[in-house]
């Protein structure tokens, strides 16, 4: 036996994950926290008061991400970071995201209140917008932690109302003055994500600790094909430049051939928009989203491929063509989480005699954005039929605890030295 | 040779058709004179004017329509109508309905001026909201007159600010105290249109009148499919009950057998709504109307009965199936027009040298109504590009005299007796 590693304290860390989704409560039991608004404030102040009970120092960065450090003996070593995301979707639940950010801090009380030597800090953090309900695409505070995406062009994103991130910020900023300001993306030594799985398996496998291998790679793609207004009553169906025509053609052939290609593959149509959207106008104008993930990078790319083509010769094959354009918002290929900190996941879930297994996250996730500059790794628990993005989404206080603990356990031996290299258990 | 049939005053119509175009005027040209609104009551003070220049007797219905009435000797027998209506489109144009209006006018005072005897009164209509733009669906001044739809129902139809067809029309009709009341839908001996194409064949046959046949059919149905929403990046495919792709599966069906199924069918899928409509959800629910026109009746109910079998039968074929709504909100059937009328038109066309032809009418007019209690039919004139519902619509000054004629011919000898089977030209 090694030296016994603290218990969390379960009934405060379920306490806590309740108190903390009244901040954007909706009424069937779900929340609506959107990035940058009064209850995303609001959730920050209620995390700087829990952070100041356990004596973590506080701090943001001009990203919007919040931070709560346990200081270690050595101060200038690259913290351990451990967090997820307290914005939700508009009809979100209480977990996503919320459950990562309050297991890391579960985890740093614990871990302030024990005996156990730290060489280092452990940086409790909430990435900025992670949901990109608001303000889209998300994971904007990951993004410029890491560098991936530019302070500056985050800042331009407006939402739907007109704001900007820009301004949401500074107002968010400027509603606490006195927290002290860190640079964008310092050194890293590894960061661990707690999460909800978002999917079945764990509860279908009835497996307590899921060990993420990784994030499915995903393409977005927006495609506008433009035909030409009629009259639905007068205008020859031979002649038509049919926006919505074509895109039955290519969405037919991108169902078929792109959605149908293997087990695994996710395709999504979500968003459509039609204009100008009248019964009697034959449409002019269809714009819509691709969503394509895959865990293999050159599957992925074979059938982002696969879909351009379709896209264009399907809009092509009409009596009347129409124009079509297609643009990549999103190429996050897949990644593979640091095989170092799954073992040492596995071996604590093991160590507490919770079961666990591997599992490919179908979801993106900060971090994604946190592997490419540090070793990362993500601990996933079950929920309730694998629902999230909906009210009703849920997991339990023994499968909260359950991962938390092992949140906890791994974060102890990474903090008791300034090498990664230590041993696990 | 007969008797000379009078010419109209071209100079003077086209004058009048502009000075009411500029009632509601558009930057771009074009006209919005929403029913009932403040420019729908300065075109009937417009019109009062005119009629009073030209010795009509002015009067209204509780339906909002206004009557000018040339008398004729026997006052007790039944009246023929002329006319179209005076609201517009949003960014409609000059033509849409206040070319028939003034036509009718014209004819009615190029008549009262002429020395030919007139053994019944000739009334000039105006209809109450064709277009249904503002209070939807339109055509209600004809309908409450033919008694297709009660005027309790008509004046329950609210806008989309809130306000009811009772309160807009209350307020018309107490804008003129002074004008004489008729009951609604008085026996009428003939209804006569004159209209605008809204369509090409008129111009690309360089023929200057088209001799309405008839009004194709239309149904409009409106489609809920209704499936489960999902996470894009975790649901598997076959697990899924896309809304979205249960349409796609629907309209590339529709599309094909019955928007492919004769040279002559309409088949329009205009509208569409998904939800929740996010980039990253699987859609759970899609709504849409299908706009399907046909001037056979037995078709039109074979390929409609044809499109409620396409989506019932294409909701049920996934693995997780859809449910499936359909509702029929519009079922107007194909009428034809008298061919008594059709004969006049197409010989007071040739009694001045203009060239016609038959057509038909792919879209609706109030004409439809009429002709289920009177004789009916309508004179086409082309317009620039088959242009309309729009602000560049048009026709020109010798177009719109030519129909006037045309119009004004057919009526003189109708006028001539009371009873219609007195021989043509």
């Amino acid at each position: 036996m090694r030296a016994a590693l603290p218990a969390i304290d379960a009934a405060r860390l379920w306490r806590r994950t309740l108190a903390l989704a009244e901040i954007g409560a909706l009424p069937a039991g779900g929340v609506n926290r959107q990035a940058l608004s009064d209850a995303d404030i609001a959730a920050w102040r209620q995390m700087l008061q829990w952070g100041a009970e356990a004596g973590l120092e506080p701090a943001c960065d001009l990203a919007g991400n919040l931070f709560l450090t346990l200081p270690g003996r050595d101060r200038t070593a690259a913290p351990v970071l451990a967090g997820s995301h307290l914005d939700s979707q508009p009809t979100g639940g209480k977990f996503d995201g919320a459950a990562g950010v309050m297991a890391a801090l579960e985890a740093a009380a614990t871990l302030a209140a024990s005996p156990l030597p730290r060489a280092r800090d452990l940086t409790v953090v909430a990435w900025m917008n992670e949901e990109g309900s608001r303000f889209a695409p998300g994971m904007m505070g990951s993004e410029a932690f890491a560098g991936v995406r530019s302070l500056a062009a985050i800042r331009a994103v407006r939402d739907a109302a007109g704001c900007s991130v820009a301004d949401a910020l500074d107002r968010l900023l400027a509603t606490f003055p006195a927290l002290p300001r860190r640079p964008l993306g310092p050194p890293a030594a590894a960061f661990l994500e707690l999460h909800i799985e978002q999917g079945p398996l764990l509860e279908a496998a009835a497996t307590q600790i899921g060990v993420v291998t990784g994030i499915q790679g995903k393409y977005t793609y927006e495609v506008e094909i433009t035909g030409a207004e009629g009259h639905a009553g007068t205008l020859d169906m031979a002649e038509r430049r049919d926006a919505l025509a074509a895109f039955t053609r290519m969405a037919a052939q991108l169902y078929a051939q792109v959605g149908g290609a293997d087990a695994i593959v996710k395709f999504t149509i979500g968003r459509l928009l039609v204009a100008p959207n009248a019964p009697s106008v034959v449409p002019a104008r269809v714009t819509f989203r691709i969503d394509l993930r895959h865990p293999d990078a050159a599957t992925l790319a074979r059938l982002g491929a696969r879909c351009e083509a379709i896209c264009t010769e399907q809009a092509a094959q009409q009596a009347a063509p129409c124009a079509v354009a297609v643009t990549r918002l999103v190429d996050a290929p897949p990644n593979d989480f640091d095989v170092g900190l799954r073992t040492r996941i596995a071996a604590a879930a093991a160590g507490r005699g919770l079961s666990s297994m591997p599992i490919l996250s179908a979801a993106g996730h900060d971090a994604r954005h946190l592997a490419t500059m540090c070793p990362t790794a993500m601990i996933f628990i079950p929920c309730r039929d694998g629902v999230s993005h909906a009210e009703h989404e849920y997991t339990s206080p023994e499968q909260l605890a359950a991962g938390t603990q092992v949140l906890s356990d791994v974060l102890a031996p990474l903090l008791a030295t300034t090498s990664l290299e230590d041993p696990a258990p």
